[in-house]
């Protein structure tokens, strides 16, 4: 496979990869919540029951490294495939969504702090 | 805010509005799992209850759908933090994994059915 | 083992299992909590790409049926530690949430809808 | 409304609750197992960015103590609307479970250990 040069470029592929076996019948938007939310627990498996250090630490395992990079793809699979079947631009809403986060927490309230804005 | 071109451009701001309140101690690999699995119910939640028809209809209103893309940002946000944090090139892993389940899932077996490949 | 009387019985079965195995220090609430989430999309995860119908039907098969028993009891398991650790009283928290959900759902308004109390 | 004694005595009330409002309709066993992991991620959220010292403090809280309980208590309703609208006894299936893991983590091999059974 030669080398796409962009995200935009790898979308491209995720869709053909679908189309091929024909499975936006599927891809309803209920289905790809539970997909998204599903390969997200999968991620969050790797740290269940690990410290912050250690969770670090399986990073430096090629092998589990992968394996976590893995789960990371499927989310982003499950993102991806919500965009192309329900046009989302994701690059667009993530850029609208930054700007509602910055007047949401601005630099002097939330800088160092994990509060949430709710409680700033 | 100038009109970014691209995912890459939009992932250079978050990660500069990250940077500029003092973020990066909140995000290690164990909160971010975390951050993508609680916005990804946040996603869910619209569908539950509501049948696949449903689902589609919520998107045909503009408020909702606004509300769903949001959350599809908060996932997306928390996915390239972690790219961010740890070194992860999100096209190269979602290009990884797709060669991954090209082998998983063979056109002749897979077309038109969502059966798992343990199952196939 | 001797066939235990009721839920409070099995609850004494598990603490015993995780304090014989010297378990209560990976049992944080946080970690619980990771627990609760990750064991709830294994549930899930069975019913992905599968319409109501299907989902109903997979209670049939008692193969699968013992797959999905197995989940929801993993999610109880933790919900018992938590209580376990952090001395919640299940019943009694039970009893309380519905007590207000009472009055977020009076009949009149909720009865035959599945609408959120914040949008009734 | 007099105190019920036990925990088969409140789900009877929780089977009341949702009867009354005529809630079965919606209470498939996908939707309720969406409901445990919206409700699950609920939870978590309290812990989001939070160490676990500070987690643990949490608890301390009395009104973030009851929110955290009424989320516990949220997954628990999905869990017992499960069991009742598709006759599963969580008693039962928690002791059979147990038995199972018991086999799986055997105390030479995973006392003071978190490590999964595949991996022992």
């Amino acid at each position: 496979m030669k080398e796409p040069e962009s995200f935009a470029d790898v979308c491209e592929l995720v869709k053909a990869f679908c189309e091929a076996r024909d499975w936006d019948q599927f891809h309803g938007p209920k289905d790809l919540a539970i997909g998204v939310i599903t390969e997200a627990a999968e991620l969050l498996e790797h740290f269940r029951f690990q410290s912050d250090e250690q969770s670090v630490e399986l990073l430096n395992d090629p092998q589990t490294r992968e394996e976590i990079e893995d789960e990371i793809a499927d989310v982003l699979f499950f993102l991806v495939r919500f965009s192309q079947r329900f046009q989302v631009d994701l690059p667009k809403i993530l850029l609208r969504k930054l700007g509602k986060s910055e007047r949401k927490y601005p630099v002097e309230k939330s800088k160092g702090r994990s509060t949430k804005y709710t409680k700033l």
